[in-house]
């Protein structure tokens, strides 16, 4: 019988004194006088499988230059037994009957059995996952990715896919990857102008930084939907946050205020951590041990908090001048949170996780809702400790007029966005939504520190490999 | 109680005679003497729900004025009880005793209760998903695209993000969108060249058009993976069948070889048909009656097929040439298969999809594997009635020497792809793969047979609104 690491390891009474068959890559290999103990891992799990097998079974393979074989990285095809083990070091290993080498690898492998630096890993990142911090990252990814998936399943949201190619230029913001079917080199003007018609979509076109406006078009016609992929920025900056290519939640649900929009936040957050205590548990306790001290008490202290704390953004602006803390980056009503700010907040203050509510509406969206005071916006942002802000979000403003007057005041041109005038103009109701940046939650949920070891192939300024 | 329409629809015997609160927009409206018909629809159900109410409750609305108000495209809250119906064209109503608008419509509104073309919706893509066909087709991709990753998951996969944005010219097809921090306006040239230090990426950068090679990277160190994201072709065709932009799921399965491939291909599509077939019955019932008569039957069939066909290429080209059919594009041996031949094959011959393997290897990709009689590779395509080629995939060549010699012949530069060499250099194996162009699976599925109506905000050539 076929089975993988993470078979054996969930279930090991029911394999035991039965003929297994289980592949992998060698992590470790000891040679004793007639004994040869190998561990390996297939990727399914973190822990490794050790194979115990006498010299003289190893028929198949070359006597004489056992070593050699048995290089770290190589792949076996290992059958044998599974035995109930005596040491604390192991609760069971496999005494092989046959081994078949798959694929050779040789000294020059670069995860030799080491400690390796994650600056070094990064150089390998087409081989890093083989590694037992990297396996643990990234299977712990994609439990979160699906759990989020199936989170707005089971709430009867539909997933959409919105566009990549936009030619929404995101408010003029400016780190925008432009995209093109034309020749660089050869660029086809009309007198000194670049002439579009010429190009795929006969217009300027660039990588898209959100999918929210055409997830809020969907939800006015499905009643509750979500998003969730890939997002550029074209920021030049080389910080541990910052990658050109990240992906992005988003999800927008009709006839839904601010405040359901902070319930379906909390419970989402909390399914997903949960999920990955369960699933992960092996990987986050080795993310304990090795990246941050600590981590699974973190996780399920937020898993296990009731209801978050809501506060408003005029009182956190108080408390943060009451600190008695210099900030480097001053404090006062209408200035953004800094990291810094949120830090304090998260770690210091409060100690857990806070939405704050109400800003200023001069430095949030332009279609966020105005409060009845007409200074603020009803805008969430959940800032959580580590990472700072975790998820966005706000009620979206529905009433035509005073969408147009927040879009004048705020310079977006309306005639690039009359089909989303159109969402108010028909029909428009109470909608709320929000996005969550997948690699932070990540960071999050692992300890890491760095964005580049969270995406499988990151792609940050300057740096694209593989 | 606020209850979806779903909810009703699908549990109405537990609402009967309760007070429920239901939200959506006016389908439709027809005013009696004293009594108004309301059709609402709030997105999660294909079926309206019927509103019944007596003009006095509308008592917040302005009672001189209710045909204006009562507009179709209006979005309403609606307060009432759930009242079974005696009459043939609706098993329930609902008896109002409020009726509050949340948005108005107005007569310009452009999706007015008639028959409009598919082609005439494509031009408000923003709205059309609140039609009846383009709610089930939408509905449907939101229940394909879940039933796929959650069969990956049951199954022991891990999903990976391969990368968007990549240095790899896709072996030079020529059909690629680059992308640029650059100002097109003004590009920095040393002599003619363009310097591309002054680039984001500090090089020449593409969208994706496959995640295969890192997903094989990725399997070779967790075992079993699937990417699943967008990917784009720059290709300036105007045909239903192009776009720019659309959604690949990509497998790579270490240990695995083309057998067991072709065995979770079949499993995988049965279980998204089944899966839709259950959570989406009504609209595909729907898509039977207005857009493909058989649909539900076509579906049903391909679920209880035992075992798919297998043919080996060279059958299909004798089948093909035995057939009597002038076929436009002239078949032979080395060949590559036309649209025609895959119809005559799925529809007219076998009637049933089909496997089609062992292609010679000079019309395949470089990195499948060659059979022993190196002159076809273990290649699979899977051939669906209506679509053709909605499956590609193989086992890929794990023996570095054969890989390299492979590429030499069709001319794919090694040093790029040394990062991909090293996957056999160090602990290579048995491993196969396929890739699933998701829009062409909702082809099938809803029996549509434009790639423009599956995808909610569509770009392809010299067309890309919203």
């Amino acid at each position: 019988m076929e089975v993988t690491i993470k078979n054996i390891f969930q279930k090991s009474d029911s394999f035991y004194q039965k003929k297994i068959v289980v592949n992998g890559w060698i992590r470790n290999c000891r040679f004793q006088k007639k004994l040869i103990f190998i561990e390996i891992n297939d990727g399914t799990f973190l822990e490794n499988l050790q194979i115990v097998c006498k010299e003289e079974i190893l028929q198949n393979l070359d006597l004489e230059n056992l070593k050699e074989i048995l290089q770290i990285g190589a792949s076996l095809r290992i059958e044998g037994i599974l035995k109930e083990n005596q040491t604390i070091f192991q609760l069971f290993e496999v005494l092989a009957h046959n081994v078949i080498l798959l694929g050779s690898s040789n000294s020059s492998y670069p995860i030799q059995p080491k400690k390796h630096s994650n600056a070094f890993l990064r150089t390998v990142t087409h081989l890093r996952a083989r590694t037992k911090l990297f396996g643990a990252v990234f299977r712990i990814r994609s439990t979160a990715f699906l759990a989020l998936h199936n989170f707005f399943y089971q709430k009867g949201f539909f997933h959409v896919s919105t566009p990549i190619i936009t030619a929404n230029d995101g408010e003029g913001a400016g780190e925008l990857f432009q995209l093109t079917s034309l020749n660089l080199e050869n660029l086809p003007k009309e007198t000194s102008q670049l002439d579009y018609q010429k190009d795929f979509f006969g217009k300027k076109v660039f990588l898209t930084v959100t999918g929210q406006l055409e997830a809020e078009a969907m939800a006015l016609a499905l009643n509750k939907v979500y998003t969730f992929g890939p997002v550029f920025r074209a920021e030049k900056s080389n910080t541990p946050r910052h990658a050109a290519e990240f992906w992005m939640l988003e999800s927008e649900m009709a006839f839904c205020d601010l405040k359901q929009n902070i319930k379906i936040v909390q419970e989402m957050l909390q399914t997903v951590i949960a999920k990955c205590l369960e699933e992960n548990r092996k990987d986050i306790e080795f993310l304990d041990q090795t990246v941050r001290k600590g981590l699974v008490q973190e996780l399920t202290n937020i898993f296990q908090e009731k209801e978050f704390l809501v506060i408003k953004y005029q009182e956190v602006v108080e408390i943060l001048n009451k600190s008695g803390i210099e900030f480097e980056n001053k404090i006062f009503y209408g200035s953004d949170l800094a990291t810094e700010h949120e830090k304090f907040l998260t770690e210091q203050h409060f100690k857990k996780p806070v939405f704050v509510i109400d800003w200023p509406k001069e430095i949030k969206a332009f279609y966020m809702k105005n409060n009845s005071d007409q200074k603020t916006v009803a805008a969430m942002d959940l800032l959580v400790p580590r990472v700072g802000e975790l998820i966005g979000g706000s009620q979206r403003e529905e009433n035509l007029l005073v969408l147009i007057e927040k879009m004048k005041q705020m310079n977006i041109p309306q005639k690039d966005l009359e089909w989303y005038l159109d969402l108010r103009r028909f029909g428009g109701c109470i909608h709320s939504g929000f996005g969550l940046g997948f690699e932070r939650l990540l960071i999050f949920l692992t300890g890491l520190d760095n964005i580049r070891d969270v995406i499988a192939f990151p792609r940050t300024y300057h740096n694209l490999t593989f």
